[in-house]
């Protein structure tokens, strides 16, 4: 049996790292660090500068290239031993992250992943877990600790409320954003956007609180009246993409 | 000038204050505590608890009676000081809320509030004191530290994510439940809902995810189809408000 820690460490900023996963940290023998495209980097020591403040003694932290992008020659070599074919239904993910498990958790021992923000709202890593699970060749058990979102970051840092008194929040995507501005909410929440779809609604009367970076030293943001604000949002958004190799944003649209 | 800190301490673990927040708290000369109802004892040792375990050497509380409910004495006498006529566009709250601001923080010093949850999400501090810096008659200034909300400590305590891969959420109240369930969205999360108004969607084949007092020592969870346990539902948490004399609880509905 192997234990699975999933530790949300917040959004961005090292207080927001709750009491529990500092906790949590200090039972994990190992971290097992999954992460794809050009904020790779970033995010790798973002999770280690967490550890290095809140680890006391050692820690062991394994990368694994994601296997949508270059690949870590040991770990395709790990993941061929797989036979596709059979494995059609699991995703490259899991096969890799199955074979990491096995290899450098300990039977008996724990192993460690940093999310970004809360496991449960968009990232995978629960979803990888469920799929290794229902495979049934490796016993893990695995247990959730909560994290800052992106989403209270924001709101936090513009000092404003999610929700009106009594009212809905709809939190979304770019691409269902695109579809049709929710009508059934006065406050929507966009995450996962990478072209402003936002613009669209322009003549809705919205008020935008925009987010980038957030909680670290490069947070970036804007708050206005859409209309007003949207293209000042894409230049900022447009120069940060430019100067750091990547952006990860999110934003609030209010109805007036 | 007053400054206030409006402190997320998560929802119910002691575990689940950040460490942003304990060093907040380090920071407050005073704290405010405004509760109603008769959850007020056990939320108020709740926070009492908290400072007990986080703050280092000593710390002031002060307990307003809400306005709404039972009056302390003194705190009528405060709030009566100000016309009601001249008052009108204020609420009770806000102006025994500055009163108690007023007279408890030292000029130059620092007020916390202890929020549960996060300030963000269902909870009246941030827009009281907006209120009271509308009225232009006390300067304050304040902050928002980000806390883990009731709706984490569901996901986190069942195991479960908030969306679906690209899917959209939605927060509501029982209130706005009651009139639809929401078309747009596979996920969709109930608070403030003292009638389980779930039941009414039975024939939707919902799964429920429910929980009540998260993250306490009486923390109950119950989850399955809909249909099939929202009895259990009631009558677990009609026996919880019996035994406690009050019951704090939430959602996760999810479509097939």
């Amino acid at each position: 049996m192997r234990r699975l820690r999933v530790i949300g460490i917040g959004a961005g900023d090292p207080d927001y790292v709750t009491v529990g996963a500092v906790r949590a940290l200090n039972e994990v023998d190992v971290f097992l660090v999954l992460d794809k495209g050009p904020a790779t980097a970033d995010l790798t020591a973002a999770r280690r500068a967490v550890c290095e403040r809140f680890v006391e003694g050692e820690y062991r932290f394994v990368e694994l290239a994601d296997p949508e992008r270059d690949r870590d020659p040991a770990s395709v070599a790990a993941a061929d031993r797989y036979t596709r074919a059979v494995d059609d239904w699991r995703t490259d993910r899991a096969v890799l992250l199955q074979r990491a498990i096995e290899t450098e958790v300990p039977d008996g021992g724990t192993g460690g992943f940093l999310v970004w923000g809360d496991p449960s709202l968009y990232d995978g890593t629960i979803r990888v877990l469920e799929e290794i699970a229902a495979a049934g060749e490796l016993d893990i058990e695995w247990d959730v600790v909560p994290g800052i979102t992106a989403v209270q970051a924001l709101t936090a840092r513009h000092g404003v409320l999610l929700n009106r008194v009594g009212g809905a929040v709809h939190l979304t995507t770019g691409r269902r954003l695109a579809q049709e501005f929710p009508p059934n909410a006065d406050d929507v929440v966009v995450m996962l956007d990478s072209d402003l779809v936002c613009r669209r609604y322009t003549d809705l009367d919205l008020t935008i609180f925009w987010g980038a970076y957030l909680g670290t030293a490069d947070e970036l943001l804007v708050a206005g009246k859409l209309a007003d604000v949207v293209d000042e949002i894409a230049a900022v958004r447009a120069a940060a993409r430019e100067r750091k190799g990547w952006v990860m944003d999110t934003y609030l649209l209010r109805r007036p």
